[in-house]
């Protein structure tokens, strides 16, 4: 792990870094040792210094904790391949009114968490040890979250959501077991309500709690930020 | 309204009322003026004094918010009339086997909201002014809960939940428009999950925010008290 740059502000040091190909952040407080890492994975279209990622490091480093994000595969400063490239343009169409784009999005999201789940597993060992691991992610990040919360016992507790059993794997959802907070937004406009219910609903975590707010994909209302933070301290603090 | 007996313990004074034949308790915190006040309904078979509705309001003391709990009809220090007698054994006779009990357990909650809601109304009349207004009730606290906070402007903000559209009117739901946490509880052996779904979405409030976990009916994680104190923090405080 190489790390390229480092600025601090307002108490937060912030370096970038690459990892053989892959380029990454790491957000840590200055004035102390960390007492948990949450990893952070971004959005769909969005990238490791999306404002919402930024924003939601910059809270937890004033915590104490540390945060890392890095760019999804076809994201951010990541190269899309020939097979991105026709997905994502057929997805568009779809979204667009030319057919449901959901099987789509899954495959896409199946493909992408193929090579994130190691590229993730590669940049805890090369942190080494900054406390007990979360893992917050919604939407994109959630598909690819759960499959990587699943296999990596690191990972001792999630925030997930904006996501259901349309465009993420149910079948990874059982393999997770550490405690779960799910997000879903009432009246989501891409993914149906039944579909999130049901996603959460496979979740194997003995603690899990869903949160349900009314508003579309993008409407997630600014208390729940408070609210994944003190679950967050609930079980790795 | 008349106060009967006072306590104070850890620095919460509990005092019994009785507003005409309706018997009630108050709490309040002894060093300061209550922030706000929340009304307390109690779940069915219990009373204003059962050992949730005390940890409940002595908790909300020491934030420094008022509570009050009043005996629902038919329950604590409250006669059954013969119509009451005559439904709770047939809804008992259902809940062991012979038949749904829902039917009777909605028909007898619309018989008990008709008479809590001006009780309770008078009771906000008698205590005066304590601050902003809230409500917190679960499984029968909550079927008698919405047509109050439909009905009682005074209320700002409430807590609802263990209930559904089988066993609490989703009319009256309807005409609920305050800020609104609901509690579900996934494995609900009482109420079936769609029906708690849709007394969620019968909700006309602009913000409202579901809170379901796994378990059965009586098993809300402690963790919710938290969150129930932090909301209403958030909208009376």
């Amino acid at each position: 792990m190489r790390f390229t740059s480092q600025t601090s502000t307002d108490g937060v040091t912030e370096r970038s870094f690459t990892l053989g190909e892959l380029p990454g952040v790491l957000w840590t407080p200055d004035d102390a040792e960390p007492g948990a890492l949450i990893l952070i994975g971004h959005g769909g279209g969005q990238h490791k210094q999306a404002p919402g990622v930024v924003a939601r490091a910059i809270r937890l480093a004033a915590y104490g904790f540390a945060a890392a994000a890095i760019d999804a595969p076809a994201h951010g400063d990541r190269p899309k391949t020939a097979e991105h490239d026709q997905i994502i343009t057929e997805m568009r169409a779809r979204m667009s009114g030319a057919g449901d784009p959901l099987p789509l999005l899954a495959e896409f999201h199946a493909l992408l968490a193929a090579q994130t789940v190691p590229e993730w597993r590669s940049v805890l060992d090369a942190l080494g040890n900054l406390g007990p691991v979360g893992y917050w992610g919604m939407s994109l990040g959630c598909a690819l979250g759960i499959p990587l919360v699943a296999a990596e016992p690191r990972i001792r507790a999630a925030v997930l959501g904006l996501s259901g059993t349309s465009s993420a794997s149910a079948e990874a959802a059982a393999g997770v077991a550490v405690p779960v907070q799910f997000m879903m937004q009432w009246d989501d406009e891409l993914i149906p309500r039944e579909d999130a219910l049901a996603l959460f609903d496979a979740l194997a975590s003995g603690e899990k709690t869903l949160h349900a707010n009314p508003g579309k994909h993008g409407d997630v209302p600014a208390f729940e930020a408070d609210s994944a933070l003190r679950f967050f301290a609930r079980h790795l603090g």
